[in-house]
C-alpha cells in the first residue's frame, strides 16, 4: 500500500507538472465535451472503490482537459492568476500533514504568523500591533472585516442582534466589488443603508460627494458605520484617492477599509506607488494572495490595524481566560467564522520564499508594465477605444471598428468576449462601464508576453 | 525550470508519503522546539528568492515534524481526521488547474454537482430537487443554512437588514456546537434570541422542552426561525430525536436544520442507523467531508432540500438573468458568500471514488465498532466510568482511581488532556459534562486498532 502511494503521488506530480508545461501549449478554454459532461456530473455513487492509479488516469482524460483557463498566459479574464509553481508543489504537503489551523501549537499555526506579516510588510500595511488571519478569499475576508467594524459601533450587537439598533449606513463606491454589498447584507445591515459614491473621471471614487453622503445622514440621524476604498477596482484597476477617504472616515468616525483583493500588492509598482498613498490609515485591508501573488485559490486575508476589534468580534472565549496557552494574539479561530482552518499559510510562505520580495515586486512590474503597453496599443489603433486610465494592471476598452454606429459597437462588444473564448486562443470577459459593453484585460501571469497582447487584439477584430 | 518543477513536485510527493508513512511510528504530538518556533514565527521577508528544493528541505527540516497530531492512529482529540490517501495524491493537481469554481463551463465546477450530490446519497438526504454546495467547512455551511433560513422568514432582509424587524428566536441544544451561536451573531440575529434546549440523559434534546420554549415564544410574541438537531454531538456524539425535531419544526412552521459536521456519516453504519430516522426531513442538512470521511481540509458541505431559499439570500444575478448559461441550479456563488471558490470537489471526488460506498461504511463501522469496544473496556475497569452512551464513535468518560475526593478526581480529569499530548503516545481532549470535568475520545482513522484503545488508556493511568 505504502509503495502504490508513493507511485500514485509520483504519477499525480507527474501529471500537475505536466499540465503546467502543457497549458501554454493548448486553448486557452474549451468546450467539455458532452461524454465528459456526462462523465463529470452524472457518475453513479460507486459502491465498490479502485486504485489510484485508474482515478488518476480518469483525472487525466475527463478532468485537466477542461481548466477554467487561468493558467495560460493568454487569459485576461476576470482577476484571476495561475497557480504559483511553490504553491502547487507544496499542496500535497500540506494535506499529508492536514493540521486544523484554527490554534494550538503546531507548524501549521505558527507559520501563518510569518505569512500574514509577510502579506502585511509586501502591502506596506503597518503590522506592529497589526494582526490578521488568511481566509477562503477577499469575500470572506470582507465579512471579518465588516464584522470587526459593525463591533466597535455597537458593542452589544452579538448580543441583542440588530433589530433593537438603528440602522448603520456603509458608503461604496460605484465601482466597488459586491463581496461588500454581500457581506453587509449577510450581516443583516441591509443594502437600503448601503449608500453608492459616484466616480470621477478616472473611476475613482469622489470624496466630495462622499463626505456629501455622510453629511446628510448624520443630520437625518443615521450612524455612518463604514466606508471602504479600493486599491484596483475590478473593472478598470482604479485605485481610490486612499488620504481624502482616510480624512472623511477621520472626521465622521467611519471604519476605513480597503479592498485590496486584487490590487494591494501593486504598490510594489514604481509607477503605482503614488497612488497607494494613505493605505497605511486604514482600520482593516483585504488581499488575496490567491489574485496577484499567485498562491493556489483558495486564500484571502484580513489585516487589521487594530485585531482586538475582530476578535471582540467573533471570540468565543471569554476575555479572562483568554491568552492562557496561545500567546498574546490567541487562537486564529476567535477572530473569524471558521473554526477548523486549512494549512493556507503553506502555499503562501513558499510562495513568497521562492519569489522572494524582489521577484513579487518584479511579478508585478511585469504585468503593470504590459497594461500599459496594452493601453499604449489600444490608444494606437483606430478601432479600439481605450476607457480608463491604467493604473494597476487592468485595461478597459472597447472595440469600434469604422462604419458601425453606437448601437451596433454595442451589440459587437457584448458580444466579443464569449466569441473569442470559444475560439480558444485567448480569454476576454467583459462589463458596463457608464452604462455602456466595454471589455477588460486584467493582465496577471507572469509569461504574459507582447505578442499575446497582440494576438488578444486580433483576436477581437477575428470575431467583429 | 520545467525539469526543476518536476523534480521538486516529486520530492514534495515523496515527502508527502513519505510524511503519512512515518506518522504511526512517531509521537503523536511533540512542543515545536525553541529553535522552530523562532524559524516559523520570525523569519524576516526574504528580498531575494530560493529555489523549491531549498524550500523543501526546509518543510522538512521544521514544518513536517510539527504537526496537529490527527494523522496519527492514536489522536482522538477534537473531530480532526487524517487525511484521505486521494485527497492527498490529488491534492497538486487542483492546484495546479487552479480554477475558480465560481461558476462557468470547465470541469471544477461540474465535478462539485456529482460530489455533492454522492454526499447527499451517502447521509440519505433527498437530492431530488435538493443542491448544495462546499464550502469550507460546517461553520461556513452553517452561516449558509441560516441565511436561508433567515430569508424564508423575512424576504425583504437583504434590502431592509434587520433592524426594522421583530427579533427572530433560534432553538440550539445545550450539547450543539458553537458554530450556530456564531452563525446567529454574524448575522445579527442575536445570541439574546437563542434559547437553549435541554437535554435528556442521553445527552439528546429533549423536544418536549423545545416545545414548551417554542409556544413560549409565540405566546410572547416572538417569532421561531430555526431549530438546530445535531447527528454526532461534539462532547458525546449523541443523536438528537430528528423525527420529534422535525414534528415540533413543522407545526411551528420552525426551519429544521441538522448539524451533522461530525456524524452524518453514522448513518451508515447499522448499530447507528436507527437514530438517524428523520434525517430526510431537514432543511438543510450540513455535514463536514473534512471529518469522518478524511477529506483534506478544507471541505464542508450544505445540503438543502430546496436550495431556492439559499440562492435568494445571496444570489446578486436578478431572477430575470438567471440560467442563461448555467442550466437550471445557476452559479455555485450565488448560493453562499464566496466569489472565487476552490477546487473542494476533486478531492471529495477521488477520497468516494478511492473508498467506494463500501469502503467509506467500512470506515465509519470500523470506527464506530472501536468506539464500543473502548467503552466496554471503560465499563470493564474499576477506575473508569462511562459518562453517555455511545452513539456514533465518540466515548466520553472520566477517570477516577480508588482513593480519590470528587475534588481530587475533578482536577485529575481536567489535567489529564495535556499531560497524555505531552507525552506523546495518544492524543486525547477534554470537555464538560454536566459541568463537570470529562475526558473524550473521538475515533476517526481507519488504522486505530484496539490495541491502540489500550493504549490510551495506559497512558491515562500513566500520568495519574
Amino acid at each position: 500500500m505504502t509503495d502504490d502511494l508513493r507511485e500514485a503521488a509520483r504519477q499525480a506530480a507527474d501529471a500537475a507538472t505536466g499540465h503546467l508545461a502543457a497549458v501554454p501549449g493548448g486553448p486557452v478554454w474549451r468546450p467539455v465535451a458532452g461524454s465528459d459532461v456526462e462523465w463529470l456530473t452524472r457518475q453513479p455513487l460507486p459502491a465498490v472503490g479502485r486504485p489510484l492509479a485508474e482515478l488518476l488516469g480518469d483525472v487525466d482524460r475527463h478532468v485537466l482537459p477542461y481548466p477554467m483557463g487561468n493558467g495560460h498566459p493568454r487569459f485576461f479574464g476576470w482577476v484571476n492568476s495561475p497557480p504559483s509553481a511553490a504553491g502547487v508543489v507544496v499542496a500535497p504537503l500540506a494535506a499529508a500533514m492536514n493540521p486544523s489551523c484554527a490554534g494550538g501549537e503546531h507548524a501549521g499555526v505558527l507559520l501563518e504568523r510569518t505569512a500574514v506579516r509577510w502579506l502585511a510588510e509586501l502591502a506596506g500595511f503597518p503590522h506592529r500591533p497589526a494582526g490578521g488571519l488568511l481566509t477562503s478569499g477577499a469575500s470572506m475576508a470582507t465579512v471579518v472585516a465588516l464584522a470587526a467594524a459593525r463591533q466597535r459601533a455597537v458593542p452589544d450587537v452579538r448580543e441583542t442582534g440588530l433589530s433593537g439598533h438603528p440602522p448603520l449606513a456603509l458608503y461604496l463606491s460605484e465601482e466597488g466589488h459586491s463581496c461588500l454589498r454581500k457581506a453587509a447584507e449577510l450581516l443583516g445591515l441591509g443594502s437600503r443603508h448601503i449608500r453608492t459614491v459616484p466616480v470621477d473621471d478616472a473611476f475613482r471614487m469622489d470624496t466630495a460627494a462622499l463626505r456629501r453622503l455622510v453629511v446628510a445622514d448624520r443630520e437625518a440621524g443615521v450612524r455612518p458605520l463604514f466606508v471602504a476604498a479600493s486599491t484596483g477596482t475590478v473593472n478598470t484597476g482604479a485605485v481610490d484617492p486612499l488620504v481624502d477617504v482616510a480624512e472623511v472616515a477621520r472626521e465622521h468616525g467611519l471604519w476605513f477599509h480597503i479592498d485590496g483583493a486584487y490590487g494591494a500588492l501593486g504598490v510594489l509598482a514604481d509607477e503605482c506607488r503614488p497612488a497607494y498613498a494613505g493605505l497605511e490609515l486604514a482600520d482593516s485591508l483585504v488581499l488575496d494572495p490567491h489574485k496577484w501573488l499567485g498562491v493556489p485559490v483558495d486564500c484571502g486575508c484580513v489585516l487589521f490595524r487594530d485585531p482586538s476589534g475582530a476578535r471582540e468580534a467573533f471570540s468565543l472565549v471569554p476575555p479572562y481566560l483568554r491568552d492562557d496557552d496561545a500567546g498574546e494574539l490567541g487562537w486564529f479561530s476567535e477572530y473569524g467564522p471558521e473554526q477548523t482552518r486549512p494549512f493556507r499559510a503553506l502555499r503562501v510562505w513558499a510562495t513568497i520564499a521562492h519569489l522572494g520580495g524582489d521577484g513579487v515586486a518584479g511579478l508585478v512590474r511585469h504585468t503593470t508594465r504590459l497594461a500599459r503597453v496594452l493601453a499604449a496599443m489600444i490608444e494606437d489603433s483606430a478601432d479600439f477605444d481605450l476607457l480608463a486610465p491604467v493604473v494597476t494592471s487592468v485595461v478597459a476598452f472597447r472595440h469600434r471598428p469604422t462604419g458601425l454606429d453606437s448601437a451596433a459597437v454595442e451589440t459587437l462588444n457584448e458580444a466579443i468576449p464569449a466569441a473569442v473564448q470559444r475560439r480558444g486562443r485567448a480569454f476576454l470577459t467583459g462589463t458596463r462601464l457608464r452604462g455602456a459593453a466595454a471589455l477588460r484585460a486584467c493582465v496577471l501571469h507572469p509569461d504574459t508576453t507582447e505578442a499575446d497582447l497582440s494576438v488578444l487584439l486580433e483576436e477581437i477584430r477575428a470575431v467583429s
